[in-house]
């Protein structure tokens, strides 16, 4: 078995989206990955608009060093499925919502994907699964990165659990 | 305006599906091509497992002189837009009907394209109608073909003229 | 084979929508035919409170030059539908949103046509991408308008482009 | 207020079909309308292989004496919606299923008039329904007709009751 | 066949609508009553918070001289179908929107009604289509009351005539 | 606080369902039932063709010592949510599942009651979860049958555990 | 049969939500237990981020003295059939409303429980009436709570008979 | 950066199912696996009916070994939400298919993961894509299983190819 060492200074993932209208949600992606020092580079590429340079980017993103892709986009969404057409790196989408068809059409456009080509979907507007996904993947071969997730866990429990306090204390207000 | 003739020997639409699963559902469509004497080809490209087959076949569509491609898909049907991308010529899409979600997937994924990159969409599993939207359009640089199509109307509306007298029969035999 | 020869004059395409409240989306139509010089007329008729007039419209729209009819309708939206069903020239059917039951009515009302009578249908709202679509077909017999529409799909790639910067710049900015 | 008396010997309703695939549905209005005696004429006219054909039923359907007109369409269902546009009788709509889309489709564009023309719509292939709501609307001026009404209800009362004793019957012999 | 006559002083259609939050859609059934000179009466009445008063409404509505019931309801809609099953009157159902599941619940909860008892269903909201679906009924055996029908729909095509030019001119005011 | 005791002869469970065709899923209740040795009572009931008598049932179930009421209905399925106007007891409701809508319908019109009205909705076709909902509701004021419930979960878990080995075995079979 | 008797200083009742997110909709249930005296506690739990702790607090439910668990939660909402899967408790479901989906995922994810684990579900954000189906629980075995909600639905009744003179008001100052 | 290598003896991924009526759609993940070379493990445990077995197996994955966990589930699914709630590996979905709801509830109930906790979801029923992705997510630090992918994608590319000649043959015998 051939043992694969990644470059931390290269980024390691690539986040993609269709359209700068999706930065909002996309950028959440961004803010996960520098939480887990995870060198990453975001682009807006659209497979309708700029379909030779979603080309460009997917079919050398391997070789580029990169490890991961999540591919944001609504309606028929596109972007992942295509990027993931083109490259045999996991390919992460997260589905944008618009009030239009209340998110279906960007969802099932991403996670029906045809046998063959897998796009792991995460939640509507979930850029921050996205992120999340991606580092449960590089985690596979960094056990360091496996050791902060658990503690991003852990963290995450801390903060639920300060929350009953919290309701608790607006229910004697309220009441 | 610079007059565009058709080369009647060669194809003018393409048929495209994504599977050979889809075949009997988009064989409807080289049947009416047929019926209007539209030269046509069809072929299996899909728009994840052979994205350059698809780049080379809908990138070099309009100099090899199709005037419109018919391209039918299922689930997170790409095929259409995709197709669509990567050629000003007009791209029709038809929804391939599943159970899973019953053809919402496909029809979505289909017709809600981002502005700029239009499919022509038709109604799930209607290949047919596809086909008559690529006559309809050669037919509008083609006065003997809208003549056709004129003389197609006239038989569709007989046939369903001779529907009524068969319905009176049978409610007279079953009553 | 009868070569067709357009007096670009008169309206090429004509824009219809059910009702005035459809106008602000309907105008993105008038907007992409004005840029590519294409001369059009747009109307309010409605399938429902004017049914005579829609025909006499319809009916009528080949011989007074028109080459294709985009309509737009909401909720039950017949008019793309019976305007069809009423003239051999093809017809983009535009779904306008309406929050009740999220769009999915003006769509599937519009898109699922019976064998026979194709309606060219767009995403909802997508005024734009229906008037794309009447240039596409009207390019089919118009050299020059094929060559404006890939300058247009350059335009379009180009100005994709010029977003990766931008959402970088806003990245860095928040982080 | 000026009264009005119904001949007999004319058909009150009309039963509408698109297609006659839609038959084995439709039928059940006409059954029900036997058992009624309400006379009734029965035809399939499309309202997109025959527009004209429509109109000319429609227009001058109250002046040949009917007093309600039952339309059953699917998909893209234009036949009641339509037909109300040109008769100011009242028009009751049967949306016919299929598999495509589980009936939305037919649901949705024959119940979303807009404001000014209604479709008085019964549930997906419940043409029996339709009919007793024409005789509904009948009775309102027909006495004689209101008394049927009450008989027939109650016999679909009793009917419901003799079942408990069945299911009992059976879950003894199951147990 | 027994005349029936109206006695123009007593209502002639109950409006019902399961909660005072209703009144806002339901008012509109009442301004339509009014156009058309036709007395109702309006009443909050639960299915489900006052299922005795619904019945003693429904069941004397007959010989209290009611002709038609207008019912509005959303959620789990069950005020039009209890209605419907204790009176012979043709109901009419108007489904209330709510944003929860846009509107699908009330719709579906009204027109999926079991044969034998019908609820005639209107669009979503469309208290107005109720109101004029109750005067097409009512006209049915009031030959004056068919000719306002036949009135108001000519003022409702003049009224949809008058917009093109409204359009033309927003449309020059902007470009 | 008042301590109830309850009669183990009489039917502590009503069993309703609106028509006799839904027997073969709501058997399920009434085997469920059986197992947990609870008295129960069956019958066909509908909110539509007979309210009169849901009404007499419903009204009087508390005084008659039921403890809790299950009903199974489709379509537009009053039956759980009227029932449960008109006694104070927990009613559980059973959405029946048809082809139409795919259950949609049935499940929107059992669950989204009005405030102040609950039922207690289980999922499309389970009256197996339903028996068992009322066992739980039972049982806490039985610790005996409260005890039966945890033997239940255990078989459950039991019955789970063998299919691992059973699932291994097959693999091999087909590998 | 073994009598059980209430504790009444400690809860009855557990209010469990999966986010602070979810107070505003979950103090409802709050609201409601209080006007009927019952003793609950309330908390933030996390089927997702604290499982360990939902582990703990499920499996302790009913030695600590609780009838019943209310749980809300949104989008892929676990909470209540987690909770249910280990206790045998009866667990009350409120599915939280969101924009995506319109609530259709918290509400699938809530009742479509296998068969062997009830959650019973009550209406999109309606924790109201999950209260109220506690509090019909527990007067099972209690006939001065039965009392009380005898007399809760007799308010809720005068409530709703007020509305009618409100909307009839409305109505006349209107016109 | 620590370096991970896998012990090729001991099961890489575990495959999950809460049903072992899930097997014939979860038997494909293992196929493929097979076809890798991927150790795996098979297994039925419910997050309902055995939620302590779940997280036994779910807390231990990591230490025995596994580097992904591949769970498929129908109705309100809550398998994969469960298990990644319990273990930092990525876990990927599969949303089982049944008729009710169309395979929505399925599908909601996995992609629609609250923040921090995601499952990797692909299309319903589609366990081979479930297994490519678990294959994607080893290669990340395996060269040679990486250079396998490569192969398959040809491979894919190469079935595809075959295809349309196999269905210009069929349209020829057709014609």
């Amino acid at each position: 078995m051939t043992q694969v060492s990644f470059d931390a200074q290269a980024p390691l993932v690539g986040i993609l989206m269709g359209s700068d209208s999706d930065f909002d949600i996309m950028k959440e992606a961004a803010t996960v990955l520098n939480e887990f020092g995870i060198p990453f580079e975001i682009s807006v590429i659209s497979a309708h608009r700029t379909p030779g340079d979603l080309e460009a980017y997917a079919s050398s993103a391997e070789e580029r060093g990169l490890k991961a892709i999540i591919a944001g986009a609504g309606g028929a969404a596109h972007l992942p499925g295509v990027t993931a057409a083109m490259t045999p790196l996991p390919v992460i989408g997260v589905p944008i919502y618009s009030k239009k068809l209340s998110g279906q059409d960007s969802l099932y456009a991403i996670v029906q994907m045809p046998a063959g080509i897998p796009v792991a979907t995460v939640g509507i507007d979930n850029a921050r699964n996205a992120a999340l996904l991606a580092v449960q993947m590089l985690a596979l071969c960094d056990a360091s990165l496996m050791q902060k997730l658990r503690e991003f866990r852990q963290k995450l429990a801390e903060a639920s659990r300060q929350k009953t306090a919290k309701i608790r204390e607006k229910l004697r207000a309220n009441g």
